[in-house]
């Protein structure tokens, strides 16, 4: 049974976001002068495991105990504007969907001198046993903490 | 005014593919043992760059006359099943799409060895005016080339 | 004529260098649980990048003006110990020789939770004129800021 | 004890020369318009995985059996010219130095068009025991088919 958790979506934009800094340096970029379309996934999961980090869970530790792992099931991405070289960007993420084994992250890419929207999405992640990969309920304590307002 | 051209996608399963060998390096996995998920963006990009490559459209060439490029506008990707450190994979295309400016390759990349379906999407990309990066009408030889059957 | 900086590299080890802080994430890795080897170029040329701008110098404007760019010639790597999912990383770079048209950084990535040396190595960059990529002077403000000891 | 094979790296340039080609994508080459420099050695892998699958031997089966595998110890690289997007590229394998636990790979990357080599350098390799990465010796098996000219 999935929660869809529009109240968080709502006024959630600015209650539980997480913003996350990220510099382009040459390795993201490619010849077209603009970040190659797969780096930012890179961008995305650097702020997701941030996110997680910043609210006290740490993924190789939640490995070894509860012995959950979080793996990518699905992305949807678009494209609007690209960032080149030493561009400033940062990550905004929020929960859009909150299920019993499985989490939507709603992300954008944003140019951080002039606030336009480069790429925006939606990523889900499965959670996993890592024992044998297969379907975990999301731990308690990493549910509140995503869904909670920090003040 | 976009076309859909259904009928493409419907028959055009087995007419218009084109499949591209891509063989799984360490560059391409992360620590959890398999394939890194923005990686197979890059499988995908291959795929297309050699699709236009086999019926005889090189991107740098068309940069120059008719001075068009392709931008990703759009991922949609569903992963299904994880592809491991030296796996044979496939990748799959098709185009599920074709507009003005822009279209849509179905693309899905399959395990060699058991014919798996490891990862599944629509990667919708724009034709664009190299100078100027503004929306650019398809050039029509690569449009009928693409959706003509080739016997 | 080539000028070894000889007294910068023997007290330099302290007065000029630059800490660049790295964290791995899953991106970084490879099957092997560990960072890909490849990816400590990235690092090290992170590194260098965030020294230039601390010094005051952004590779997109030397482009434009004077007219510079810099691209590696040559880079000599031992790998020490490997780095993991999630480690703390720190990039220590110094002047290790500098020429009129080229300069060489020894850079090491040293893992900051023990200290250890990971990763430890000389990157040989060349100046280019940015029109023709034919070497040119490293332009004095930029020699001079990097083999200055800040107080 | 180190055994130097000069007389392999003396007329085996050709006796034990392995040759991979390799395709320059846009993942490959950064907003300087050539290949970004850490992504040669992500070519230069490819080929030493593919010269080992050539002799019959897969990294994974050797993980299980006899329980080795291979960790890049030492990168020495120059970088002579660019490679661009698109650029059809080989690389030239041959062993320069076979030691109890260790080989050096003398490799080079030449642009098929005009033979033109543009990066060139020597990477050490060792042997490891898979279970707690110890030193091993490097397997008999592989000793021999790497250094045994093919007719």
């Amino acid at each position: 049974m999935n929660l869809f958790v529009g109240e968080i979506s709502e006024k959630g934009n600015e209650d539980s976001r997480f913003v996350w800094p990220v510099r382009v340096y040459y390795e993201d970029t490619d010849a077209g002068g603009v970040v190659y379309y797969a780096n930012y996934l890179r961008f995305l999961e650097r702020a997701r495991t941030e996110w997680l980090r910043h609210l006290g869970f740490e993924q190789d530790a939640l490995m070894r105990d509860p012995g959950v792992l979080f793996a990518v099931r699905r992305v949807e991405l678009d494209y609007l504007l690209p960032a080149r070289f030493n561009d400033r960007l940062e990550v905004h993420s929020r929960i859009a969907r909150l299920a019993g084994a499985s989490l939507d992250f709603a992300q954008t890419v944003v140019r951080l001198d002039d606030g336009a929207e480069l790429c925006r999405g939606v990523v889900r992640v499965a959670c996993l046993r890592a024992d044998d990969l297969r379907p975990a309920r999301l731990p308690a304590a990493i549910k509140r903490r995503l869904t909670t307002r920090e003040d």
